[in-house]
């Protein structure tokens, strides 16, 4: 695979930092899985039919897993971990359900969306249940601050979602709104996931304040790559979907700085396909191509970069051993997916 | 206004138990009020908005004043139950927005709904901000069984709707599936909004569980009657809209009384409306006559009926006086609607 143009070249083994974070819990996911699978069944069988099709099928289970370790690294030692590495997935899960019916996605993970296999009507509804029983999942650990952090967690997805749909198609967006976009759809849960990690092992403010800081940066940077990758040529090398952010007009970091640094020409083309969404088969190719000359790119990682160090940074006071590892790991993982 | 053929008249005074109990907690309802605005705010403009559209304007605020009196009955003295009336209202908007997405209903209380006006997208996103607002308020209350109560409520509301989903356009539909879907959808959020007034007040176990029936035996009556209304020519002499349920295809109790005890003729009707949804205007009275030569509406105000005598009993325990005779007069309120 190519990297990015102007990207350092990959740190080697920093695709295989998601296996070594997935090795060191095992038995903590492995026991999360059995326990999602457990709640997510109910009397009325089309709910877990169209939660197996989201929870079961595919996911790396990075939220989760960020929740297991982060629970390790502050000195846990008991089981309290994978109810709400559990709790983090369910709720990650139910944002995915209602994301599919409000972009009116047709593919999830490169397979038929739930919405398009159940209907828009069943994935809004399993998506309520599955929030709803991550609280019970939550209510049952009894912890008041974790359930403060994770239901204000979830008012922040709700408050991202609905300024992304709002600042959608507007060209006029700034990068602090799209900033505020990404923090609440994604860095708001991964900063909550690594938190919760903190609280269960009983961890003074500092460390609790660091595990957020950790997992917000992190989730910032994990984002920021996910936009680049919408419009990456390698990614689509690789047979994945690219330009689904192209179609339904989201604005993002490398469309707003390849806007900010074109031409009035180009901002023309940029308001007629985002804005219009007025789009025929080359536009696609004329965004990458005019991304590409802006160094839009580069620029979305570079930045991505800094986040990624950001995160690095909050785990340094935490002692050194495997978790930390595998946690500074994670941070390389998710930026070294753009090349 | 007409009474339903078999139904005793209107108790006197009936449609003013309703009234009658806004002005027994009106204080208390005023400051849940004031709670309810100030936290559907956010930062992002569209949330209030939208919020504003269906929390603010209309609706009796039923469900909160059931919490408001049912913890005023317990003796409670406090101020805590206002913010768990809000709650209570939260988690009833929510699943009025995801509602009328799932129905795609273009009008709610005889308004343009807010998925017309603000599109679906908003309200599947509003309403989980809601949801999670109004998680966020019981959190901040603090008491776990509370939590516990409403986090299991809104799991079984949202399976109740999808077994409505399930069982929808299926004139093979049982009784049973159909009570299942009305104690889910409607009779939950009924019996822990009165529950939580009694957990709030710190009653006994019986008290709390008398009036968890009180709830749900209300809530029960309360969906029947609103499914009888929709077939009701009373209803449409008042300009109020019915047949919404007919052309959704949702079996109702009506549907399903009228359909176990007509002709095959009778029973290929109800099949080609309700299952192919192949309706013409002259259907929706087609469908009433049946359902009027069948006594299929008196039979389900009946049952109504019963199980509004079953939340009369469960008030029964509690002290008499002016809380528990509003909260009496609110079974008669349900019922007297049909009239």
């Amino acid at each position: 695979m190519d990297a990015l143009p102007g990207q350092q070249p990959a740190v080697p083994g920093a695709e295989d930092a998601l296996t070594a974070l997935t090795d060191l819990v095992r038995e903590d996911l492995e026991a999360c899985n059995r326990l999602i699978v457990q709640r997510m069944q109910s009397p009325v069988a089309l709910i877990p039919q169209l939660a197996a099709h989201i929870v079961a099928a595919g996911g790396k289970r990075l939220r989760p897993l960020l929740t297991l370790a982060a629970a390790r690294l502050c000195g846990y030692g008991g089981e309290r971990h994978v109810k709400l590495a559990a709790c983090v997935e369910f709720i990650h899960t139910a944002t995915l359900l209602h994301d599919d019916v409000v972009d009116e996605s047709a593919l999830r993970r490169g397979q038929a969306s739930a919405n398009a296999l159940f209907g828009n009507q069943a994935s809004v509804l399993v998506g309520d249940f599955l929030f709803a029983r991550a609280f019970e999942l939550m209510v049952e650990d009894g912890n008041l601050k974790v359930l403060a952090i994770l239901s204000a967690a979830s008012a922040t997805i709700a408050e991202g979602e609905v300024l992304q749909l709002v600042t959608q198609n507007d060209t006029g967006t700034t990068e602090q709104q799209y900033l505020e976009v990404i923090h609440g759809k994604t860095a708001a849960l991964f900063a909550a996931a690594t938190r919760v990690g903190a609280v269960v092992a009983e961890q003074p403010m500092p460390a609790e304040e660091a595990m957020d800081s950790y997992g917000r940066n992190l989730g910032i940077a994990f984002q920021l790559v996910d936009d680049a990758l919408d419009y990456s040529a390698a990614q689509e090398q690789l047979g994945k979907t690219v330009g689904d952010d192209f179609r339904e007009g989201k604005i993002t970091l490398p469309v707003l700085l390849a806007f900010a640094r074109g031409t009035e020409e180009e901002r023309v083309f940029w308001r007629r396909v985002l804005e219009d969404r007025d789009q025929t088969e080359a536009d696609l190719p004329q965004a990458q191509a005019l991304i590409a000359r802006h160094r839009a790119l580069e620029d979305t990682i570079l930045r991505a970069r800094d986040y990624g160090d950001a995160a690095l940074a909050a785990l340094a006071s935490f002692p050194d051993g495997a978790e930390r590892r595998a946690l500074a790991g994670i941070v390389e993982f998710c930026i070294a997916r753009a090349r």
